[in-house]
């Protein structure tokens, strides 16, 4: 079945290149350079690459080590949601700090996630498509899986914990809970947080919203009896793994970001009087619907609903954080990057967040995948800077390896769909080393973007406005794929194919090129359906 | 006819009000406060009106003299094309002036123009609503008016000239070319631009757009017979009127805000060295359609398109008239402003603006009204401000008006609509002394926001995507007035009046004390229709 929808892919895009006529796989327009079969290619860019190398060389001569990094990754934000990407207080939310880190760092205005959550995060952990590791959907207690799909997977934190970092995760983890998929299982030194979304915890005691399922002792016996993991949970790289508190209310999730927020405070500080330098990823459990606000920050947001209460908070926490690695003087040690897992959810509408773009959470439609991306470290990167460049968030797992120097540790026996862009971030007037992004719906290819042109060869569909979870449908493109102008149509709203033929046919050969890397690499199936 | 329209607004909004029930005229959620009948009430902020009036008179007793007052006014402009309103970069025309202003002084996100072009600048000009001077759309050669608009008008240009100041508009008027409508008749010490939008130039001569109209002898004839004026003029108050250059090609015109821009930077240099101060709007030829890219500009986006070009040549010019308003020692004696008149006019798609709300010009949904707006004076408004409080252009009328200390000029046997916002923009908390917007599409009226909502009683729908232009209609809402939550629902999808009963009672208020003032001061009939 997955094999047969590789095929079809490639069919399509042999059957997209110019009128029947054999045609190389060499688009004309890319300028990206393919180095080996198990990498994605990478455009050339070697005046910003010297300069980025000689930048991490003086660093490293001045602190004598390697920086830390810290990624903030924020549940389910919407592109439009903070302030420097067009939302703030125009949408009764306003965030300050992240807009500072945007004002004095590199925004990133084409920065893509995965159309959902596990899979955005799994391709951040192992610089790899979700159709290739089967990461495609969340894994929950219940769910029968026929293979570990971390099995074999080399990770990010895996890497960078055998080259001198600590490595830790505190928050949302969303990958498996069971043992051998957990944080600590897969690579991370030290795990602080949640197994599941916010919404896994809230929907089983909001008893407001949802009666047919917390007041129903029936189904909640049942529910029981699956054996999720309720708990905040603390686990080490050795396998001890403890509960440090149980989420028995919907009050208790309402303030779990507030005790994450507390642990990176308090880790940062011991961290840095250590001698390793620190990878640290804070997945806020924040602002996934439902959302409850915290006691400080009911009522915070000037639009008094949870979910802006809740942007409010998140964008606090990142403020109290960077604080805490200021107070370390570990600020200009620290890579910084703040995004979030993919769009907005809509269907707790009006509770939910922004995006101006069309789609939401669960397409790979811009408002699904487009997410807001800051790149931020004093001294290392100029600040102001504003870039469109394609930067897509599995980049930060070939990126992170290469600030640690590991590069040699990234596995050639499969496919690397990240892309080193370290020089893109660091040069001061760096430009995106990736050509295209390939978007995947679970295990259908649907669309790809190259430069400002958005090509989908599938097109999702909603049942009802907003109604993008769960009720929407996959339907083929009739007589041509749909091409869009990114920069003239945003919304994706017109479909510009017929005046551009020689576009759509070096765009094929772009995909017909990705179709190939899975001949050569099949991907794993394990048994998820989808 | 007109004089039915306003009765028919005020039946509608006592339908509105609670169950038929004798209703009092004052909201219960209003913070405004009626001091005159003539006037629009606004909110009472003691404390920052007293700070700002603090602010002026240092300023005054600092450098003896009244402000500067410099305002932007580019023509279409969509409220997402500068990259600080969530543009620029991202869609391929970066706008790195515009963004250093609104980073440097206060950003708008809630302000709010009429829904084209003529009445926008008609209330700015009056500090009254179009409805009620007349002047609801443009007034072309060849246009048949049974009174001259400007009749009887007082003018932001008028009073500031009789208190001191040098007045000049340089760039686009298009509120009447005829003797006793030119800008120079009307208040304007000086006048340097074009009658007409530069459509109506280029549409003349592009004869590969528009084949019809430029290569067909009869019809050019009959258009010359109109007896329009296709010149660059340069009139002044004394009623000298010259022509500077004849608009010959579609490449005169793609210079024209060349030309413009090189005025304004020479005109204050010179006014500089003078004892006056000046009142100057710059208002540009570009961004709208069609746009030719002068030679300077083209290809200067990353985009391409003569729209994006466009709007890299605007943003350039500005930075140009900053740097000459630097240069010239006048940047801290300067209250600066940047605008559009309405939002993107999408009919020439794909070469046109971008706005990620609902509608386009020509509408009173939010992508036809709301605007960019920033706030800039050195010294006086405190960088890095960012506020979604209401402000209409009109305010700009009372603004101004109260930065000259001409207060007592403005004129109480007629209604002002236009607000004092010189706290707002000066305190440094300020917030809006604006409760209301109103919105008029001619003489119908459409809607009203307040606070974070806002209550359509009529809707504007286009008969095919983007034709907003000229093809589309205007139908009442069926059971209820539509009801927005601007926070939560930016792009007015979903109506949310069903929850908010209460608050359709308020709103609905709000709209029958506006229609009360119609009854007062009857607005004026010029014979336009519409």
């Amino acid at each position: 079945m997955r094999v047969m929808t590789i095929f079809a892919l490639l069919a399509l895009a042999m059957s997209i290149a110019v009128g029947g006529e054999a045609v190389s796989q060499t688009s004309t327009l890319s300028r990206a350079v393919q180095e080996s079969d198990s990498r994605q290619p990478a455009i050339p860019r070697p005046g910003q690459q010297a300069e980025a190398a000689r930048k991490l060389a003086d660093f490293e001569a001045r602190t004598g080590r390697k920086p830390n990094i810290l990624l903030f990754i924020v549940d389910d934000m919407g592109y439009g949601d903070p302030g420097a990407f067009g939302g703030g207080e125009a949408i009764g939310a306003a965030t300050p700090n992240m807009d500072r880190l945007a004002a004095e760092g590199l925004k990133l205005t084409s920065t893509y996630a995965q159309y959902t959550c596990t899979p955005t995060r799994a391709a951040i952990l192992t610089g790899r498509l979700p159709v290739r590791t089967g990461l495609t959907r969340p894994i929950l207690a219940g769910d029968n899986v026929t293979r570990n799909p971390w099995e074999g997977e080399v990770s990010l934190p895996g890497i960078l914990s055998d080259h001198g970092y600590h490595t830790l995760l505190v928050g949302k983890w969303h990958v498996g809970e069971v043992e051998g998929m957990r944080p600590h299982d897969i690579g991370f030194d030290e795990f602080y947080g949640y197994y599941r979304a916010q919404k896994e915890y809230i929907q089983r005691h909001d008893g407001h919203r949802y009666p047919d399922l917390v007041l129903d002792a029936d189904k909640r016996e049942r529910y029981d009896a699956i054996g999720a993991d309720d708990n905040l949970v603390r686990g080490l790289k050795d396998g001890t793994t403890e509960t440090v508190m149980e989420v028995a209310s919907v009050q208790d999730m309402a303030e779990g970001d507030g005790m994450l927020r507390d642990y990176t405070v308090a880790r940062i500080a011991e961290l840095a009087r250590g001698a390793e330098p620190f990878f640290l990823t804070h997945a806020f459990m924040k602002v996934h619907a439902d959302n409850w606000p915290s006691a400080a920050f009911e009522g915070a947001s000037s639009s008094k609903y949870p979910y802006k209460d809740a942007v409010v908070e998140v964008d606090s926490h990142i403020g109290d954080i960077m604080q805490a690695l200021e107070d370390a003087g570990e600020l200009e040690n620290t890579f910084v990057f703040v995004t979030s897992d993919n769009g907005p959810q809509m269907d707790g509408w009006p509770d939910s967040g922004y995006t101006p773009l069309r789609g939401a959470k669960g397409t790979t439609w811009e408002g699904g995948v487009r997410v807001p991306g800051i790149a931020y470290w004093q001294g290392m990167i100029e600040p102001g800077r504003v870039s469109d460049g394609l930067f897509d968030l599995m980049d930060l797992f070939n990126t992170s390896v290469a600030l640690a120097g590991a590069e040699d540790a990234i596995p050639t026996d499969r496919y690397i769909d990240g892309i080193d862009q370290t020089s893109f971030l660091l040069a001061g007037d760096g430009e995106s080393r990736r050509e295209n992004v390939y978007f995947w719906l679970g295990s259908q290819f649907t669309a790809m973007r190259m430069r400002e042109y958005k090509m989908h060869t599938k097109v999702v569909e909603p049942a009802e406005k907003f109604l993008w979870i769960d009720m929407a449908t996959l339907q083929d493109t009739a007589l041509a794929p749909w091409l869009f102008n990114l920069y003239i149509d945003p919304k994706e709203e017109y479909t510009v194919g017929h005046r551009l033929n020689a576009w759509q046919a070096s765009l094929g050969n772009e995909m017909k090129a990705h179709a190939l890397t899975f001949r050569k690499f099949p991907p794993k199936d394990i048994g998820l359906g989808g």
